[in-house]
């Protein structure tokens, strides 16, 4: 698959086949993303597999239920857009996808959250380039109940930077609408 | 270029032919940047695009002082592993490469890191699949001196998040020592 064809290939997709993702396919994607650039080849990024749909429905649902609390201490932030769908219970916010990563670290990394999203783009560039969607769901990150923490195994001082959905898309959808590139000053 | 070959040729290039980047490149590899997911589709991302030599010098040596002087105010900063190169006069950040891209945005942009990240990592891959190179130099954003500041255009209230250097590699070097996916749990 070239360049161009990757590119329009990795789309955010939220629709997919009903079909798993065989671990031996995660694990080729996971070794992509090792070849990520991390500051000072850090490599602090680890990784968590789900494909349990019970347990993505329970993290689902306490990450709503922290976002809508959140939303509710302060009406101001940007997350509200999302409220409607928040409070819709049949709402999932890993859009029934077969397969959930997180990608994780831990917080004494200072550039915790720019290794975790480089590494997630080759993820997403991966999977693209073996015919899998992906999407990065950033309302899927906010677990806050121990129990849900112990059950997926976070370590302690860990963050989760990027929950990213994996699976088989039922279509690749056209890119959204995109500006041109917003050039400051050449010099 | 199929996506293993861009993966092995997507290395951090820290030695450059004598040789400019025509500006249409550089805009073709910016438009690829913009296809980059960001969180709410919201592109914050913004490009300064330097290829004055001098004024990358005096960016170069600007933030190596500053470095140096955040390493003398905090002796336990990650940084002070490059103390030595800092110090050294010879030392140029960028490399003497031929080109410099800074991706910049609003402050007010709470995704701003991961948006800039997952926005470099195209940047990235797109020079790649052009036979350019690229290095995130972190340590080159660390600019205070409002005359420079002013001179690149950085505009009020918003921050460097990514310098990226960008040219035509004299080789495309192994990769440096990674190890494999640190999967913390599989559910």
């Amino acid at each position: 698959m070239d360049f161009k064809t990757l590119l329009s290939n990795r789309r955010s997709i939220r629709d997919f086949q009903d079909r798993d993702v065989p671990l031996p396919v995660i694990q080729e994607i996971l070794e992509d993303t090792c070849l990520a650039p991390t500051a000072s080849n850090g490599q602090p990024c680890r990784f968590i597999i789900i494909r349990n749909r019970e347990v993505m429905k329970r993290i689902s649902d306490e990450s709503k239920g922290n976002l809508l609390a959140d939303i509710a201490g302060n009406p101001d932030a940007p997350i509200k857009i999302y409220e409607a769908a928040l409070r819709d219970d049949a709402f999932n916010v890993f859009y029934n996808a077969p397969c959930l990563i997180l990608i994780i670290g831990s917080q004494e990394v200072l550039s915790l959250e720019i290794d975790c999203a480089l590494t997630a783009a080759y993820l997403m560039f991966s999977a693209a380039s073996r015919g899998l969607g992906t999407c990065w769901v950033a309302l899927g990150a906010r677990i806050r109940n121990p129990e849900i923490l112990r059950e997926i195994g976070i370590p302690k001082g860990c963050a989760i930077v990027a929950p990213v959905i994996l699976g088989y898309p039922k279509a690749v959808p056209p890119a959204s609408a995109r500006h041109m590139p917003d050039i400051v000053r050449e010099i």
